[in-house]
């Protein structure tokens, strides 16, 4: 299993996420062995299925985001291990599903579960990680976090069915849109945030302050990938670009290219996005038309938007290293998209 | 929304469940509108699929479980409601994703939510459903149910996941099949069960037994469930038979058929079952087989040890008509068979 703590190393870390990494190495390990106890089972696909897609990686800025939220007002960091852990899997079940419900070919850069292993399989994983999310919050005995994350797992679902509302609907909102990434993507940050004060028993108004971080920065995310979606840059990187397009998500771009778009440019999204008929040059012309209308800068001008909301919400974090790292990664998390 | 409680009637109820039912009339309604209550979404599509299937009626028996095992010792019945409803929703998501992994058409006489509203939206109205379980369960603040139902959730997807590994599988033993349907049936009959001596506080050697009672009613259950579907008496009824034989899945039938095949009808198994090869006439050649081989009657003999079972852990409860009406509840639920 790949592990995202940075190997030691006396140059700096590339990123403030590779710092945070970094600065809670220990504490990452401990979360990477909790993962791979509990999810275990006689049931030999299980592991199986789960090992393929946690060991294919990600960043796992979420349980990280735990850590860190803990480690601010120096918490209990065993019972962060168990709720970070608990974070990844609610995370991991949910791309299951997502990569069943896209009918998505590859995850991370490799096949996706769902074509190695089946729908079928892909679906019964999801739910087992699921629920051993649940056992692990059990098994740390709060009914506090428990209810954060609880809640924060039928925003998830709420935001999933809403995006399949919308997906190829050209007649989605910005505000549509920003319903949907709440609660398919920012939910789980500002309640992964959230969970840090409260293992560190903090004041309702610090718990709101971080979860409010969390909420932010989890936005300023969101909009950052949709907008590495159409980024040309990154297919010199090597990552492919225009999955949301082929799908018909009404992202970000998107919604400006369309605010600005004349009548035949309407045309072209009404066919390719509304009515999925696509065909070849198809993507180059999105990239065009989403060029010609500054939707890209846009969209980022959003994301920094949020940004700006979640350093206000930091303001109410002791000042400390975590903090600044914090700090440092809602810039890393919009410059990203550059 | 159709409910399960009889409606007022003079003559005597038709089965132990109608008159489980009748007794907890209230609560099964208050059971109701906590569902309807905690089904509700801004997200249109989620009632609007919930409901499809909630209305589509099923049995309750689940949730019918937490209540008459909680007022088996007089509990408090506030609690039930809600925990009660939990049940309801974990069952409702697995049936949710059962139908999309089986490829179902139909569920209770009606075509199956997938059909209607597509695999996708199934999957993430099953995991909205699931969290508002939890949610349900949190709300309530006992992590002694919690945990019950959490360790059933994890217990019944690891469940589902083996049935995935043993359909089409012609070396599935009976031990595999009781592995499997103790985990897709039982464990959720068993956890149902025991949040009732868990609300009434009781001590954990009558939790034991109240949840012993639900695993081995769960187990007879889902064998002449299994039962059920080769029964063609069933079929002139109009009910569908064959479902599980055309989905190739290892059930008490085809294993006891199985048993005593000779080399033309193994050829006959693996080539329906094992490669699921199905022409007309195969099913009628199953039917044949398993009356040829007492498959059936051996079956229902095994669902009738478990009858026993929970016979014998009843005897922890106090006697009073709800410990009457669970009783009569083993014999209908194996006599159904016939």
């Amino acid at each position: 299993m790949t592990s995202v703590q940075a190997k030691p190393q006396q140059s700096a870390p590339a990123s403030p996420l590779d710092e945070l990494a970094e600065m809670r190495a220990g504490d990452m390990e401990a979360v990477n062995e909790m993962i791979l106890t509990h999810m275990r089972s006689d049931v030999a696909l299980i592991p199986q299925l789960a090992g393929y897609l946690i060991a294919a990686g990600g960043k796992r800025i979420r349980p990280l985001m735990t850590l860190a939220a803990t480690a601010l007002f120096d918490g209990d960091m065993t019972r962060a291990h168990k709720l970070a852990a608990a974070v990844e899997f609610i995370h991991t079940a949910t791309l299951l599903h997502d990569d069943v419900v896209d009918d998505s070919n590859t995850r991370r850069g490799k096949d996706s579960a769902n074509i190695v292993f089946g729908n079928e399989a892909s679906v019964l994983v999801g739910d087992f990680l699921f629920s051993r999310a649940f056992q692990l919050m059990v098994a740390d005995g709060s009914l506090e976090t428990l209810k954060v994350l609880s809640d924060a797992s039928a925003i998830i679902a709420e935001g999933e069915v809403l995006q399949l509302s919308t997906q190829n609907n050209l007649d989605t909102t910005l505000e549509d849109y920003l319903d949907v990434i709440s609660g398919k993507t920012a939910a789980l940050f500002a309640a992964a945030c959230e969970v840090g004060p409260i293992i560190a028993d903090q004041t309702p108004q610090t718990r709101t302050a971080i979860r409010a971080y969390g909420q932010a920065l989890g936005m300023a995310f969101q909009i950052v990938d949709d907008v590495l979606d159409y980024n040309a840059a990154q297919e010199k990187l090597g990552k492919t670009i225009g999955d949301d397009f082929r799908e018909g998500k009404m992202t970000a771009p998107v919604l400006f290219a369309l605010q600005k778009a004349n009548a035949e440019e309407k045309e072209f999204w009404a066919r390719t996005i509304g009515a999925r008929d696509q065909k070849d040059g198809d993507l180059e012309n999105a990239l065009t038309l989403i060029q010609k209308h500054d939707a890209l800068e846009k969209s980022l001008n959003l994301a920094r938007k949020y940004g700006q909301d979640a350093r206000a919400a930091l303001a109410a974090a002791p000042d400390n290293e975590t903090k600044s790292t914090l700090t440092a990664l809602i810039d890393f998390t919009i410059e990203r998209g550059y």
